[in-house]
């Protein structure tokens, strides 16, 4: 079996879960610095699912460091079969999971946002409103949300080939 | 190659295919019909977006037809050389996009609704608004994006144990 870019015990694993990481971190701490953010269901959800995705991502690094400081090949064909279909059948359906949620609470609130600045140009009748930090927020949350999901297909592609 | 529930060519396949173009159409007439619509981007897109759904279901179907229809299996050795590597890879990528343009019309619509009739009640203040309408078209756009969901990832699969 090959070595997959973004696979788990890859570098390139291992930057695309800290990208992951620092991009979740960032969206939740540009939205919770946004006045008002929590009168939002919306944007409570997309805190809640990047704050999840942050969790998810810390684990699954420390998988990846740990691995590669060990030089033990996730890769392995022995290893494969203790560790793929037992763990990575779980991570891949979590990691479809976390990716789903991700976009649904990207997109939620985007289309709060698109109301706002652009149906309603409630943006511009009140300036108060912090509406470019909720952009620079759902921005994250896309770029992480586009992480989790080239993560996802990388590990749904592994288990469908082994 | 076994049969995969929900692969192209078989009658679970044409199914399916036939669900999300029903539930698709109908989430389409119920959006249309609800009055002043038109006034939220996150609306017309998700027309747009079920629109596409529909013509690409309809086209899946017919395929599928075709194959049970000639008694050929799409899911034959020899066929899949042809078959899965050209076509199915296109169809597979385009299913995996346009599933991810539904779940993020039916997210970003979800996301208004939630903000009228929850965080600011406009649907009390306002009876006159279409609510009840909108939450069925949203609630039909999901149902639509899980059947899509499903077959894109059977897709996925058969193209990765290729």
């Amino acid at each position: 079996m090959k070595e997959i870019i973004g696979g788990p015990g890859t570098v390139s694993g291992l930057l695309l879960r800290i990208g992951q990481f620092v991009f979740a971190a960032a969206s939740i701490s540009v939205m919770t610095s946004a006045i008002g953010f929590s009168t939002y269901t919306s944007f409570c959800y997309l805190i809640a699912s990047m704050g999840l995705q942050l969790l998810w991502s810390f684990g699954l690094a420390c998988l990846d460091i740990y691995a590669l400081r060990r030089k033990k090949d996730l890769q392995n064909p022995v290893l494969v079969s203790l560790f793929v279909v037992v763990g990575m059948t779980n991570n891949s359906l979590n990691l479809q999971v976390t990716a789903m949620l991700s976009l649904a609470a990207a997109c939620s609130s985007a289309g709060v946002v698109v109301l706002y600045a652009r149906d309603m140009n409630f943006c511009k009748i009140h300036p108060e409103l912090p509406c470019s930090r909720y952009e620079i927020s759902i921005l994250l949350a896309f770029i992480t949300w586009l992480q989790v999901s080239i993560s996802s297909h990388v590990m749904f592609w592994i288990l469908a080939s082994v």
